[in-house]
């Protein structure tokens, strides 16, 4: 899993059916991961992550599947909030 | 799921079966994203994205299970539009 | 799914049972896509491509199940040749 | 497979429940292995490999299915310690 | 799929019960197929492949499902020798 912060959200009107209700965050890479260009990625939400919290993001066809939602357009997912930041240094 | 902004679109004529009727359309990932070389993807669009549009692409397994479309050949599709690119800034 | 020029083709007598019959064409990614370091790949082509002809490549489970060989180890495969590369300018 | 060095842990209480009870280490590429930016990547430890160790990292799907947690969320697992790193100069 | 060659093999005693008897092979993309850092991937070796040969690795969910070990966390393996690496120039 990607461990990066939740900086901004996104809203997206027309989208597939199968993401209707599902909550969009912008979350960015951290540093300390050495994440090279720290390419932000879009994830939906799943555990209700504030902005400024760091989180764990599940990729491909895990974000799906182990969320539940086997039938959406989902290849990425925030799966857990990081207790504490300094584990990471 | 990747942001980029819709760029152009491409025609194949001789193509997998499973891929006709599908529209392609060219996207590039938004510098604000930090993508790195900005790698262009091809997209299968499910939403009817224009030209300058910018989209969520789903990509891997997502792009084909979420849209229905198991027996294609697709490993990227654009699954909806962003409201306001504002949000990403 | 990626865009790329044949410029190859490689062959492996000895392989995998489920990869024989498999026509191996050696694809490099155009620059005009941006694609950074143009890695290449091998992708099994399942649509008789011809060297210097464009071609889109999908990767992923999608080389694999969309192209009805879901018990080879395929990660990558042409499905379609692009009908004019002005399209990608 | 990926080969990194286990260099901490790392606790989530808010998480998806298909993943309590997981155990998250942080797993850094090993230069030798010529990983790039070295990315961290954190990755459930089914092997209970300690602090300092060299391990093996499937991702994708292979964590998940071959784990035996086909319902988690989780994109990166350890499912081997190395024996010997000299094998890696 | 990725080319490289073999310079090396690694033993992992401890390991995920699923993994018992797979021979694991380093792997190093060659420089002629544009492979960026060149990044070291640890495949198993279902061919059987010696040290210098040039081989054909498939990886994510091609590795695990193609070469029959659909419970194994397998994300790379080694599906071919190549015949004649003067094909790749």
């Amino acid at each position: 899993m990607i461990v990066g912060r939740v900086i901004g959200s996104l809203i997206s009107t027309r989208k597939s059916n199968n993401l209707v209700g599902s909550k969009f965050a912008i979350v960015e890479p951290l540093n300390v991961m050495h994440s090279g260009t720290n390419e932000r990625v879009v994830a939906v939400d799943i555990i209700g992550a504030g902005i400024g919290e760091m989180v764990l993001v599940a990729t491909g066809s895990a974000a799906r599947i182990g969320c539940g939602q086997e039938s959406a357009p989902i290849d990425a997912a925030i799966v857990g909030i990081v207790d504490d930041e300094n584990d990471l240094q």
